[in-house]
């Protein structure tokens, strides 16, 4: 089956009924996943290639989840085979004062893909109605209305030639306090460890609440999400690649044609 | 014996005496060299997460080189095992109008390292004193200034806590040939070649006798430039390999010390 269809949301959309250790895609013979996923991310590397050849059309995959859900090791792993000058991360972290000086989409569109390339956001303009949402600093209307801006952007973004994927990393309650734990008992791992990360986990349900109202209300067919089982990481990796794989396929890329003037060239 | 000594400047320079297709740092067993780069590449991402953990210090790693001298694959490279959230690479293409109406250093300086991140020049400052001084472009005195210029600018980036590599991809005039031929005789290789590869190949020794002054005037302790033998292109990772590991070896990187009071939390 195809990973669009198991992971799509179709505009609904309750966290909490979704499992997180589901682990469709892959078969539990190691050896056997591996080469899926390196299969994949070859797939991926020969599509962005023609891609950047192409220079027309821009693709961009957003990547959100709670606290160790494992985006950074998300975009790692998808650089294992691609050529970065054609895959670019951009990390949204706590926006500074130039940032929050401006509309929230601001930072964001500064950093979408230029054509010929792959941006992939680890966190994004979905923060901004997480967060405030979570903590009450901005009213149902205000994140209502940033919904809104939020898919008209994205429409625009579409209409001028980018490919959109966004992926929401699902992990378990159980999963993060095991993630958060290791990172505490590892003294080489306490720079990773944020106490924050505590606070936002006591508000787990209420940030699972945004969420399912984020993503609910901006999914939609030129800006699909898709909710990707994340607590196993073999089996996150390989559906985030399945994901980019199908979806650049679906873009019918092809290298440029030959150019007969270049083709009688003899170098000297 | 060390790669820095190995391709070391020393303030002096004809690259046309430097041979493009020596290979010191392979052993010639496929397999073995394969291994001892691989080795390379996981000691680079071990001090890069450290680099990144201790966020205070940067890292600069500057690539030059002709057309096809193998910029875009080194980078590549590099990629396969270090986590890219602290490996930028940044590409410098011909100027853009808000480019050229600063000073030639404005674009670069806005590109520069941030602490914790290793960022990867593909092309550079170095541009400018090069294309201009081969077409005549700007006077020896204007050469000789922004020669100074660099110089004094790369000194405040070191004197700021950026430790700086500078990179020469050495190729022969018959490697560029074979290369350039390879992009004509592949239509899907098109894309890649630009016409104006052949007129800057017209103008081989102008421009090398352009990068010789270039380099030897910018050589300094601070920022030091590496000549890397690079018509064989598994020497060449290695060599760059081998230049970033040890000058990373040298910052003496450490993770930080565990926090005592994170290490006694029980997440729940």
């Amino acid at each position: 089956m195809k990973a669009c269809n198991l992971f799509g949301v179709n505009g609904r959309l309750v966290l909490a009924d979704k499992d997180a250790a589901a682990t469709p895609l892959c078969t539990g013979d190691e050896r056997e996943d591996r080469n899926f996923v390196k299969g994949l991310h070859k797939e991926i590397a020969l599509l962005q290639e023609m891609l950047y050849a192409e220079r027309q059309r821009k693709v961009l995959l957003v990547l959100q989840g709670v606290d160790c859900a494992g985006k950074d090791g998300t975009v790692h792993q998808l650089f294992g085979r691609i050529n970065p000058m054609g895959l670019r991360p951009v990390r949204f972290d706590v926006p500074t004062s130039a940032e929050t000086a401006r509309d929230f989409l601001w930072r964001v569109h500064l950093q979408v893909p230029r054509k010929g390339e792959i941006a992939v956001f680890n966190r994004s303009h979905y923060e901004d109605v997480l967060h405030p949402v979570v903590y009450g600093q901005i009213s149902d209307i205000e994140a209502g209305r940033r919904l809104a801006q939020i898919q008209e952007f994205e429409r625009m973004l579409a209409e001028s030639g980018t490919t959109i994927v966004k992926v929401f990393l699902h992990i378990s309650k159980d999963e993060q306090r095991r993630r958060l734990q290791d990172r505490i008992d590892n003294p080489e791992k306490h720079w990773k460890f944020d106490p924050e990360d505590l606070k936002h986990r006591e508000k787990w349900s209420e940030y699972h609440a945004a969420y399912d109202k984020a993503i609910a209300g901006t999914d939609a067919p030129h800006a699909p999400w898709y909710i990707v089982p994340a607590d196993s990481k073999p089996h996150r990796d390989t559906a985030v690649a399945a994901l980019l794989a199908e979806t650049m396929r679906a873009m019918n890329l092809a290298y440029p044609a030959g150019d007969p003037k270049i083709a009688k060239l003899r170098v000297k």
